[in-house]
């Protein structure tokens, strides 16, 4: 088994993939510092943005796949913004980092364990994850859960919660709601 | 007339108002630089979140309404996420900045007029403004346009066009879409 099987995937994967169909440059070419239209596919892709999916090991479902909307070809703004779609049963890992998360719900709904507390997420429910705060977001719901993330640019590597933080966590009652 | 009459509202005023409604605080007192969820609640307001309305001179109809998500309560990531709402006729200031924005439409429609280019944004369309290109987002349909617009924490002020860039806007293919 490898760590993505084991932990779920990270929030902050390293960019990848080429961009798929067309999106509308508005002065010179993209991708760029430019100013440009991503139209919505109506599928959750957007047109001339890449999509990066990942399998689990045993290949059965998509846990979750990535797509960077504003801030992996070369935008001048001081943060990123990321469309991330976790399927039935998925997770992302469990982590704290320095960098502030927004996390914005726009498809289906899943759950948010943040700092102990687990919260389900819905349409347009928005959070803010401070520097540090151990966090994970999981779908243990029967469609796919999909969520914008907006982070700094320049950004800290996630890490996992230390030992005294883990025991915190598995011992509050929101416990349940985290997977290993 | 006022400034607001004449020419919309810049898309940078100055936050205000108190919150309305209940976050969902996560650690300690929100607000502050705490992880904190604000529930969507149903109408494009978010709880515990303030909105601004504002009003053209003649009192007939709400121009724009401003949300601050993310930004205004000592957050500290490096950008802020706030929401707009246009109605019917309504109209940002035609104008441009060093800063970039990034627009997501998520409800009604509108349009984005961009460095000379007219686009139609629906849901999930996602643009990206570069600095100083001029840029005017109009509702001419029959209802509320809302979009998420993503900006840098740190900014500066909105400026008109000068006078060679509203001579080429002006004899543009998208001169129509320009309000005063």
């Amino acid at each position: 088994m490898n760590d993505e099987t084991d932990k779920g995937m990270s929030c902050d994967w390293i960019p990848g993939g080429e961009p798929e169909g067309t999106a509308t440059a508005i002065s010179g070419d993209a991708p760029g510092n430019r100013s440009v239209i991503y139209p919505f596919a109506g599928d959750f892709t957007w047109a001339g943005v890449p999509q990066e999916r990942y399998k689990a090991e045993d290949g059965t479902w998509a846990a979750i796949a990535r797509t960077v909307l504003i801030g992996a070809r070369g935008e001048s703004a001081l943060f990123d913004l990321r469309y991330f779609e976790i399927a039935p049963g998925g997770h992302s890992s469990l982590e704290k980092h320095e960098h502030e998360h927004v996390v914005i719900c726009i498809r289906g709904r899943g759950t948010l364990l943040i700092d102990g507390t687990l919260a389900e997420l819905n349409f347009l429910d928005t959070a803010y994850l401070a520097p540090n705060d151990p966090h994970q977001l999981c779908n243990p719901f029967d469609e796919p859960f999909g969520f914008f993330c907006i982070v700094n640019h320049h950004r800290d590597r996630p890490r996992p919660p230390d030992e005294k933080e883990l025991r915190a966590l598995l011992s509050g009652a929101a416990a349940r709601g985290i997977r290993p």
